[in-house]
This record gives structure tokens, C-alpha cells and sequence, in this order.
């Protein structure tokens, strides 16, 4: 599986820089974030400086956040869609948020998920991107996402076409899940991304900032692959690394582990 | 639905202050911990000693770790078994255990969930005493359960009589679960235990140690526990805090808390 770095892997690397990086160590695609992108000069800008490098744009982080369905969150998610087709990448990755402030409403916040979608899914299909929901470890539902598992996503996802809502994979968030090897093959057609880290404990005192280095923690990485790529998955693999110490790192040092990593747990660049 | 005081909720308090308390207070029902129990003269003279405050044994916490299948684990699991036999409670709590060390088998890990659950079974039935799994939040799947939905740990118990293998209901362990009310319903039969406590962000450095007073945090306690109820489920509701300052307060002012908590989120005692 082809490899692309997520620039939230290199958080101090510049776009320009870390699509140098990529470069040089012979990765093909990018995952950028919508900061990044903006302190870039916007979307069509950094789309001229990742053609330069020949890198694919695996996808776009990240819209969502939309569980309170306000006005401002929704028209910020078609900025994101409208970003993510000036990066020509289809795949928009949306953290759905979590519980609105002061709500304990779980099933409120959830039913807000499936109206926002509604509602941004025939603005997106226009500009030929998808909607990818984002899983996020059931530890984040309460302040990040609302959803927890791939399945769900897939509920969340199938009153539309395959192409206009997909689901992310990624690992630290499901690697725990008891369905998650028949939510992968039910996802056939709707992986939008499948993106990497590993799971370390302990976790520390920032939840968002354990995940580790491919091969340093506890996920087994080949069954959930090979899973991904029966289900007829044939983007790239988007090492996406949230971890203090990571970023204090050289971004050239982090990038050359992503790149052993990746020869030794998931294949040819 | 009457309260039970977990002994885990008041860490610094004796078997016998913790009864004291929990008969002052008007609470029925305690539920505690091995160590507590040993401390205070193994179970026959815990159970005189609770007898005395004619308080009811509601479970045993725990027994499990077992996912490494030694002989060790499986010996100390039948001590755990008739210890609560001793204390005249049916229902043993299992955590099962992470990961075996060094090992990234998943699979594995639960598959001898499975084998030394039909190890134990004819065992603890002879003494009247249930299996009670409980599945611990997915944050915890490395290293202390790698059974982590009320889902599965009923297909863990299916193979079993309802008397032989139970399941824990811990609010703090399932509230996000998108499946969790479905599950409920499915485990009518089998509720060993229903725990509560709440999910509080952010969660502190140790993630063990992150629980707060019902009420203090993000759960939606009144729906749950109407499932729990239409599930069949008559017992107590064990309130089970980890917290370092909660632990820090006097266990009198916590039982206090305790107290006050349920009757507005949970009910009469």
C-alpha cells in the first residue's frame, strides 16, 4: 500500500516543507490540514506547490464539529468542501463533534450527524467530494465525536451514494472493535481513508497525544491491512501521528521512522 | 432501584467502616473488593461482619486477567469463586485482562476469555456463583480488558446458562456504546451487576482513576438505568468511583455524596 504523510505527523514542518520531506523519501501522497493549507496561501496555492512535488492529496482534514448544527458549523464545512476540491482530493474527512455544551444528549447529537450530512452532501457531490466520517475512539465521544465505531459510521452513511459519503479507517481509533473485520469488509466502496498510528500505554495526560509510531505499541497491524485492502481499498496508507515528543522531533528524523515503518509493518512505499 | 455501596468508592475506609457508613446512611447493599475482604479476615468472617449491618453482598470484585490462560490466573480465579460463595453473593465481576505481554494477538487474547470462562463455569455453578464479565471501556483493551462491548460479552456468555455467566452493566464503561440499549435488552437474564459512575473530560493522567460522582459528568444516567430496569434486572445499582480526590475525602463525606447522588439521578435508596 502506497504511502502518504498526514501533516499533522509533522506539525512544525511548513506544507512546503513537509511535501519536500515526501519528496525526497519517496512518498506519494499528502494528507494536509486545513491550517497548514491556509498559512500556505489557501487551497488553489498549495494544490500548485503539491502538483510541484507530484504528490497526491489523499484527503483533507478536517471538516465536522457540526453536532450542534449551527449555521456557522455548517457553513464552515462547505468552506472545507470548497478546499478540498481547489486540493483536488475527494475525500473530505469530517470529526463529527461531540455532546453540545451542557447537553448529555447522546442520541441528539448523533441525529444531528445524520441532518448535517443531509444537508452538505448535495453541496459537496457538486464539487465531486466526498463526505468521509471519521470514527473516533469511543474515549473521545463525549468531547470530540459522537461517533465511535466504523459501523456506525456505516449506518450514518448508507442513506447515501458510496460516492458521496465514505468512512475512515483508521487504526487507532477501531483497532479494539469486536466487529471491526466485518465493518471493513461491509465498508467495500466507502473507504475513504485508511490512516495509521499505534496504540502506547500508558496513555498520557493529553488523550489526543499517545498515539506512537508504527510498530511501537499494541495494534497488529498486517490482519487489519490486508482487511482494508480486501475490501478493495487501493488509495494510499495516511500515517497520521498525534504525539508531543513526535512533533519536538526534526521532521526529516520523523518522516525517515514513517518511511521504516512503513517498509516494515505494511509494504512498498 | 436501591443503592449499593462499591468498597472501591471509599479506598480508605476498613471492610467494617464501610458497612458502618453504608448502615448509617440507609444503603442495603455493598459490593467489595478482594483485598477489602482479606484485610478483614478473609470472606467467612466479612460476611459475619456484614451480616451484622444486614447488608446485602451484591458482587465480588473481580476475578479474570485470565487472558494469558496460565494455571496461576485459573487457581486464583476458583479462590475468587469461593470467596464469593463465602460472602453468600452470586455474582463474581471478571475484568478479563489486556493483551498477554509482548503479544499483539487480539484474537487470541479473547479467545482465552472463552476457554477459561469453560474452564471455570462448572466450577463456580457448583457453588451458586455466576460469572458476572464485565466489558471495560475500549481505552482499556491493552492492558486490563479486551472485551470492551456489553455486546460481546454476550456472545462470551451465550454458550452458558443465564445462572452460570453474567455480564456488568458499568455506565462509565458502555454509556457511548451506539449499540448499548439494544444490548440491554438482549442481557435480560444475565444482569449480574449494574455499576455507575461518570465519564468527566478531561480525563485525568492516570485514565484509571478518571471517574466522577454520578451527576458530575457527561452520562445520561436516567435512560440507562430505565433499560437496566425493563431488562428484568432487580438488584442493587453499585456505585463504583475511582478517583484521587475522591479517595482523598473522608469516606463519610463521600457516602454522603453517594447518597445524595441517587436519589436525584438514580432514585429511592
Amino acid at each position: 500500500m502506497r504511502l502518504s504523510l498526514n501533516t499533522a505527523t509533522v506539525k512544525k514542518a511548513t506544507l512546503a516543507q513537509a511535501a519536500s520531506l515526501c519528496a525526497e523519501h519517496g512518498i506519494t501522497g499528502i494528507g494536509p490540514w486545513r491550517d497548514v493549507v491556509e498559512t500556505a496561501g489557501g487551497a488553489k496555492a498549495a494544490r500548485r506547490l503539491l502538483d510541484g512535488y507530484g504528490l497526491t492529496v489523499t484527503s483533507l482534514c478536517r471538516g465536522g464539529f457540526f453536532t450542534t448544527f449551527t449555521a456557522e458549523a455548517l457553513a464552515d464545512n462547505r468552506r472545507a468542501v470548497e478546499e478540498a476540491a481547489d486540493l483536488g482530493t475527494s475525500e473530505l474527512v469530517l470529526v463529527v463533534g461531540g455532546l453540545a455544551p451542557g447537553s448529555k444528549d447522546l442520541p441528539a447529537a448523533r441525529a444531528n450527524v445524520a441532518r448535517a450530512l443531509e444537508q452538505l452532501v448535495p453541496y459537496a457531490s457538486g464539487l465531486g467530494v466526498r463526505l468521509a466520517i471519521e470514527p473516533l475512539h469511543p474515549m473521545f465521544c463525549a468531547d470530540r465525536a459522537v461517533v465511535s465505531t466504523l459501523g456506525q459510521a456505516l449506518d450514518l452513511a448508507e442513506p447515501f451514494a458510496p460516492h458521496e459519503v465514505g468512512v475512515v479507517v483508521d487504526t487507532y481509533h477501531v483497532w479494539w472493535d469486536p466487529e471491526l473485520f466485518g465493518q471493513i469488509t461491509r465498508a467495500a466502496g466507502r473507504i475513504s481513508a485508511y490512516q495509521v498510528c499505534d496504540w502506547v500505554v500508558p496513555l498520557p495526560a493529553d488523550m489526543l497525544l499517545g498515539r506512537g509510531h508504527v510498530g511501537d505499541g499494541h495494534i497488529d497491524f498486517a490482519p487489519i491491512t490486508e482487511a482494508v485492502r480486501q475490501a478493495g481499498y487501493t488509495g494510499h496508507v495516511e500515517v497520521e501521528i498525534f504525539n508531543q515528543s513526535i512533533w519536538d522531533t526534526d521532521p526529516a528524523e520523523t518522516v525517515k521512522t514513517v518511511v521504516d515503518r512503513h517498509l516494515t509493518h505494511l509494504g512498498p512505499l
